[in-house]
């Protein structure tokens, strides 16, 4: 990759030294391959670190690049389409369901997801946490809020917590007539205990999908996942996978 | 807000003042309100600017604060649920559509796009763009692709540029039969443009929605939607806002 005169382009510098980046990525490297250090860098393309620094968290924000701790900065694959919205109406842990069972807890939930369970103050709902995996990889983790009246036959003889008392929960579920289901997506930041399940920096960017399941004319469960946005691109529609990647470099004018 | 003792806890120092400063938000600040400058709020808490900087960071990406040039951070609104998957299998332009028309231009689109509508290399299509508004805000902008083969009977009477072409071309594309539609939500970076129409600075993250339109066994149109990942929550489902936020401070254990 050339050392291209940047001091004559009137747009940010970082952002047209990402452009000339995003090019050298798709020339001179392999998915993987660990860049040279930030002072090389700097020092190839003639500008400062922290113009350096700014390029490359967007290409890290684009999914070009991965920063891990203790590797550097190395060059990321094609980010993976990941089926959210395909099976409507379908309650967690019917069959083909992509999540694995973590455990489930009795647990007061936050207050906005207590709010919409119209649970009351300091009630405790059954948490159930889940994960799901893609081509090999931990990709999100989910939990997935159900108060007790949603589960009204559940009985003590089933196990208290964990693995066992996730399944039974589900199954309950199940009983139930779905009448229908709303999602959100939004930008978040990782929780400490998330980020390290998903192998991201906590406070990395996450894209946070929120499900609410209607039954009975009220939310009978709620969901909370939580995705890597650096290697996970959400797809709904007919089909799971939709191969279009952005390109912010190239537009129409 | 007190000033708590930071030193004696196990997790990052940012990730606790950032709970820490999260509650003083709901406590002592209100929507719009302008914090005091960092040098103020680190003394405050006694913590070095850095790890300041790191909690407001996550707070941003949270959606609880905004950054704006030459004005500061202020408190931010709570985010606006923008439905985006409500009407299934419509074409854009269809009545009631969300979208406004600014122009269309004939151009080469970016090679994934030229790869998904099946385009020859270098071979133009016509490219509507339109923008969004919610509760008064530019929420998004769009480019939707169209390539001549979608719409055939369009006439060189109509406007070659502009709005009345948009509006010729979105006319046309009523006429196929839509089959199906698929749809992506990653995460992105604002190009230049797109962030100053959306009021945020190049590179602030973005939510991208691609979407693709099938009509005659295959990809009739596309479109790359960006919406502000501040203060949007994308929502998908049956009804059209999902009042949850997410909050990565709760969490059952």
């Amino acid at each position: 990759m050339g050392t291209t005169q940047l001091e004559s382009v009137p747009e940010p510098k970082y952002w047209h030294l990402k452009t000339v980046l995003s090019e050298a990525l798709d020339s001179e490297f392999s998915v993987g391959e660990i860049l040279p250090n930030e002072r090389d860098l700097a020092a190839r393309f003639g500008v400062a670190r922290a113009t350096l620094r700014q390029a490359l968290e967007q290409l890290e924000l684009e999914g070009r690049l991965q920063r891990r701790r203790g590797v550097g900065t190395t060059v990321a694959p094609p980010r993976v389409g990941v089926a959210v919205g395909t099976r409507r109406h379908v309650w967690p842990g019917a069959a083909d369901d992509a999540w694995q069972l973590v455990d489930c807890v009795q647990a007061a939930p936050p207050a906005a997801v207590a709010a919409a369970l119209e649970t009351g103050a300091g009630e405790t709902v059954h948490t159930v946490r889940r994960s799901r995996t893609s081509h090999g990889q931990l990709v999100a983790t989910e939990l997935l809020y159900v108060p007790a009246a949603s589960v009204p036959d559940l009985t003590a003889i089933d196990a208290p917590n964990g693995p066992a008392r996730a399944r039974a929960v589900l199954r309950e579920l199940q009983r139930l007539d779905l009448e229908g289901q709303d999602r959100a997506v939004e930008l978040g930041s990782a929780r400490a205990d998330d980020a390290k399940d998903l192998d991201r920096l906590p406070g990395a960017p996450v894209l946070v999908v929120t499900t609410r399941f209607h039954a009975e004319g009220r939310t009978a469960a709620l969901s909370v996942a939580t995705y890597r946005a650096d290697t996970c691109r959400l797809t709904f529609g007919d089909s799971p996978d939709v191969e279009i990647h952005h390109d912010p470099e190239q537009r129409a004018s």
